[in-house]
């Protein structure tokens, strides 16, 4: 029998010589470490689609191994490559990894290539982030934009963890619920905490409260599209932190690989918004909290624009959101 | 046997011959209706504490009825004023009404009094904050200042029931669902509901977004505590909205009675913040939604500086928040 290569992080388990993978199921967090086998691109596309995996840069690695597991088991690559790119609209990862994987002559190892690449990535703009931060300092960060949200190290995160890690800096975070699905409060503090990185969590209603109180020296979050004119899409209440961050003279930096940047999308009102199902927000972990008849409007994304953001931290180095064009 | 005497709400059920009273605890809606009996001025302090009523206005009647049974069965009148007080420090109706009732000859026509001129009052200034909705519009409101948090009509949605019933305006609601005790979500959507005025769940990120998209005519909420320079206290969140209403140019307005302004309070600054216990922010009603060994931060108010406020609204009239020292 020969030996099975596998590649393993925090949210990914792949067996490259079984045509199989496995995700940690990100929905049963921070209660259970649930892994899901993925033998399909259809497994591939549920765990995008229901958000048992997500985060820009990990949506598209897991379409990239759909893309991969469909190559091995003879599915039909067109239609493996449609379904995937139809899971979710925001996120601009999704369609990179998918042009680079409908283009690539082994699915084998540009799949590879990208979960490598993606780790290389988060540790360099980590690197770059860090520098910009105090040596002892309060970061708030919205949603998950770590380890969890990438093949491993983190985007948001991965700033943090350059500036703990390799820099010895100080650093604690404040981490906001972020509602409706709560990564922040369920996967945002999970991660830190198992890192030993100080967090402390807040209701997303407390976000002006902390600002005022003068507890926060940066800002620092994910992004899941970047227009040419550096507008940035990101999860659902990001656009009011950066109000309140302009409000309070706090800066406000964006974390994100250049993959995140969409060529074809000029300006901020070109993203596509998904809304997902009123569910998310009339139930909280299979709870319900508003009467049953009460609509609800969920968007998940909303666009924060240029001139509110002071810095957007790729791998390439730091740049001021006007100059991402020059990147791509 | 003498009828019983007894004044019915949907906050409160008094019964002022036999020295009893129930709240309607609001802790279990939208779930269920649970009448909590009160006969003593302990059963009142519990109430208030652990938020079963809540909403300025409903506070100081349940600590004014507290007082008023303590009277009637011969609790000490001294202890129960002085315990009642220390149930929640911001809101400004509980030191109010204990204060008339520690001045009252008689309490029970005290507290009789100061149940039904809440309700005048909510009545007159909902007439007065119509006025200046436009015939078609939405309202975004946070948190829940309505009849619920009354002993009846509400203040910030006494607004809009007066604009509705009084006024035939066609007002949609937006409400917020106000983590972490998610008043909005709970209590905001089903008092309208009831009511029959389309209302709209967002989840607390969601503000930014729907100011930008231009959903949005004005917004209206309630206080908790008003300062002689005009600065209000309100449930958290609220000063952020105002930030992005600034941005967005949309009309901010507090609705609260008179007897929320304090004469002895002169910045917002002197407005004592409550801090509650973290687990409201780590659990939602009883489901846990982040890992146990993380601390959050759960302050319960903040405070939204004069500047931010387009008017404010009392049963006096409509006034500039600099006016509000002429009011008291």
């Amino acid at each position: 029998m020969k030996p099975v290569s596998a590649f393993k992080t925090l949210t990914l388990r792949v067996y490259w010589d079984e045509a199989r993978f496995e995700v940690l199921d990100q929905t049963e967090l921070p209660d259970r470490e649930v892994w899901r086998e993925c033998t399909s691109y259809e497994d591939a596309a549920e765990a995008i689609e229901n958000m048992r995996v997500r985060g820009a840069p990990l949506i598209g690695a897991v379409a990239a191994l759909g893309a991969w597991v469909a190559y091995e088991r003879d599915e039909d690559y067109g239609e493996a490559i449609e379904r995937l790119r139809n899971t979710r609209p925001t996120a601009r990862n999704l369609f990179w990894a998918l042009e680079r994987m409908e283009e690539a002559k082994n699915p084998r190892k540009e799949a590879e290539r990208i979960l490598r690449e993606d780790v290389e990535v988060n540790r360099e703009l980590g690197d770059h982030g860090a520098e910009l931060l105090p040596d002892e300092c309060t970061v708030l960060t919205h949603c998950n934009a770590g380890a969890l949200a990438c093949v491993d190290w983190g985007t948001a995160l991965g700033v943090v963890r350059s500036a703990v890690f390799n820099m010895s800096k100080e650093v604690e975070v404040i981490a906001t619920e972020t509602r409706p699905v709560q990564q922040g409060a369920r996967l945002t503090c999970w991660e830190l905490s198992r890192d030993g990185i100080p967090v402390t969590l807040i209701a997303d209603t407390a976000v002006g409260y902390v600002l005022a109180s003068g507890k926060v020296d940066a800002i620092i979050v994910g992004a899941d599209r970047i227009a040419l004119d550096g507008s940035v899409a990101n999860k659902i209440g990001t656009y009011q932190i950066a109000v309140l961050a302009d409000r309070h003279d706090v800066p406000f930096y964006v974390a994100a690989p250049t993959s995140t940047i969409d060529p074809e999308t000029e300006t901020g009102e070109d993203i596509p918004i998904e809304h997902r199902s009123e569910d998310e927000v009339k139930n909280v972990r299979g709870v319900r909290v508003a009467p049953e008849d009460v609509p609800a409007l969920n968007p998940a994304f909303d666009v924060t624009p240029p001139e509110l953001i002071d810095a957007i931290i790729t791998e390439k180095g730091v740049v001021e959101p006007q100059e991402v064009a020059d990147l791509v």
